[in-house]
């Protein structure tokens, strides 16, 4: 028994949309403990789309929909799947009635054309839509196969499916197992370095580990399948556990953990105090920091020293320095990460100062070299090089750089 | 002669990721005139892959495949592709150079398990990934069929297909009728009161115009289709003229131009520069301005004051107008601008200041409310309120408060 996922509209084979539906239908069958093996995006073309069904169900039991119930001539779906099993639509007098109230309260006029969104396959039941015009059904027209429809606007899915179809799916059985994971997050390591360290998880059956990897991060996710999400997380728990000793200081969070939120506990926890140097991140450093609500407790501010005349205006590094090793060297990181912290009066001051590329760079000192500064307290200082590659471009240096000095102090505040 | 998208990846089934590469292909098909009927999204799986492939050649010739090239065992796409047609893998020797050369320039080992990135069907041309480790391939198992493989990993594989597989589609005759458009932009004016002024460019036959909303921003696609990249701006131009002259100042910019390449490029024109002052972005502003390669030319910096204590001690706000007014204020924006663009000797000096949520709302001073500072020359010196709305996410309010600050300056100058 398995579910399939029908998307239908050409706006998606003109990539005029991204189809986010098929993601929030996915994660809904997962959870709920539905497998689901294919997805299929088709046009509004009624043939195609006839074809598409022929497969579907010799494939999986239960079809999901989306798109293609609305009421211009393009939209075909309802009527199309009705066709391909044979059944006559009929009008349906309570959708009249409750497009007709919706119109209403808006001050609107019913047209002809949405007489057309009543019509519904015989012996299909509605499913209603709370916000919308165009219900969608729930049909068995074989034993083997049920049939749920969706509109295409997202929010107006959303709600169908928690409403309706979630506790139509549990009272024929679903839900009872579901699938629960945790993603486990790592810095500093690469995908194919830490799927070495942990290759015998990738043969469990319960939970399974799987890795992937994102804008310079890698992540391992462990699902489990389970009765409850109590049962699921005593499954997890133990395998967690074991992958985090594996890891180190590598593994850095869980699920919606970033970086700059771990780093936000760990001085919280502390009651300490961060401010930032930044100079090829512009900024961007300062930004993740403060994307975490409550980042005022413990972060104050900074500097974005772009210009070198702010190096020295504002943060007090050494011109003579400057014009010596240059604004891209371990010694400028290091003056820039203690300028701001003694100006800023903090704990802790980090900084960063790097080639982001795509030009300035040169032989000795190619695009993706970046300098990482940190300051604490009685003195220390330290700076840490990093070579990102010069064929990344300059929104992924970016993005990793400022991530490396998060990094950095983490692994700080970890190791005292 | 059309061609199918094939997304393989378990992680698209249980929802993890947003299949936001089919999109893209979806896009630069319609581009190129290439006719595209189905995507199928598919697990990490052998068998089921297999039957993917099975029904893709039965409808259609030039199947692309993107994700399960990696380094890890779950990544099978390329020997389940080869295994489909009966051909047996080969380990290419310039694959393995060019994988050893980019782990080296990261300072980072490759291991045995990227090998089996070399390994591609024998027949088939290596597709070079730019910035990644894994190559994809073009290759025609059949004369009726061809393939490409791209990497899952969205930025390598857009390099992959704007600098390989365009050039090769080209050469076997597509692109010819082509579909070319420009996305205009719009920034301080809403959909559907720009829509109700261009009403009527709705129903053009070619070019045609849509509408888009964005995140803050309101865009046009126009786009026409015809034989040349130069028939089509003939059609597009006449219209778009008309379209900039009904929008006024709200049209900013069209295709990649964002309302920080814009400033940078009138600052540029006009030899001056630009600081910033960022309480509540954090570093946003910067961030944004710092995204333009070159923005150093008129960019020199700025500080994040996002504790009261640094917008005194390094941009000079007045401590008892701080306590009377309030950081959310325009009294204090404009203090902010001017301190910035003092300190920092800059033409220009753009503030934000405000309240991000989701908590720190008052009755008076409700989630969503944003001070802009501006600071020019000969003392010139201006605030501007906005209030985004309190049900918006703080994420969004960063970023609609970072473009409101760069609009206030956009605007300025060019009504002088």
């Amino acid at each position: 028994m398995s579910a399939e996922i029908i998307c239908v509209g050409t706006e998606m084979l003109l990539g005029d949309i991204l189809n986010s539906n098929a993601q929030f239908i996915a994660q809904q069958l997962a959870q709920l403990g539905i497998p689901h093996y294919y997805q299929t995006v088709v046009g509004d073309n009624p043939e195609r789309l006839k074809r598409v069904i022929e497969i579907a169900i010799s494939r999986a039991q239960i079809l999901i929909f989306t798109g293609g119930l609305g009421p211009t001539p393009d939209d075909l779906t309802c009527e199309t799947i009705a066709d391909f099993f044979g059944v006559p639509l009929v009008e349906r007098a309570e959708i009249i009635e409750d497009m007709a109230e919706k119109f209403a309260q808006r001050g609107r006029v019913m047209t002809a054309s949405n007489r057309k969104q009543a019509l519904i396959p015989q012996g299909a039941e509605i499913l209603p839509n709370p916000t919308g015009t165009a219900p969608g059904i729930i049909w068995q027209p074989r034993p083997d196969v049920t049939i749920f429809t969706f509109p295409g606007v997202p929010s107006e899915m959303y709600r169908m499916w928690e409403e309706t179809a979630v506790p139509y799916l549990k009272t024929q059985g679903w839900g009872k197992e579901i699938i629960y994971s945790r993603s486990l997050k790592f810095w500093g390591i690469g995908e194919s370095a830490l799927a070495e360290k942990v290759t015998p998880y990738f043969n469990l059956p319960n939970p399974t580990v799987a890795p992937y990897a994102g804008k310079g991060e890698v992540r391992l996710r462990v699902s489990a399948k389970a009765t409850s999400e109590a049962a699921a997380q005593d499954l997890i728990s133990p395998i967690e556990k074991q992958i985090k000793e594996i890891a180190g200081l590598d593994y850095y969070g869980v699920n919606d953990d970033t970086l700059a939120s771990v780093v936000g506990q760990l001085l919280r926890a502390s009651g300490e105090t961060l401010s930032v140097a930044e100079s090829c991140t512009g900024g961007g450093l300062g930004q993740m920091l403060t994307e975490i609500s409550g980042s005022s407790d413990y972060f104050w501010g900074g500097v974005i020293s772009y210009d070198n005349s702010v190096k020295v205006g504002l943060l007090g590094v050494n011109p003579e320095d400057l014009a010596k090793f240059g604004a891209v060297s371990g010694i400028v990181a290091e003056q820039m990460a203690v300028g701001v912290k003694t100006r800023l009066s903090t704990t802790w001051g980090i900084s960063v100062t790097g080639i982001a590329g795509p030009t300035g760079g040169t032989e000795s000192k190619p695009v993706g070299l970046v300098y990482i500064g940190l300051a604490g307290p009685n003195g220390e200082v330290s700076n840490f090089e990093h070579r990102f590659g010069a064929t990344r471009n300059r929104s992924f240096i970016r993005h990793v750089s400022a991530c490396s000095a998060l990094d950095v102090l983490r692994r700080r505040l970890l190791t005292r």
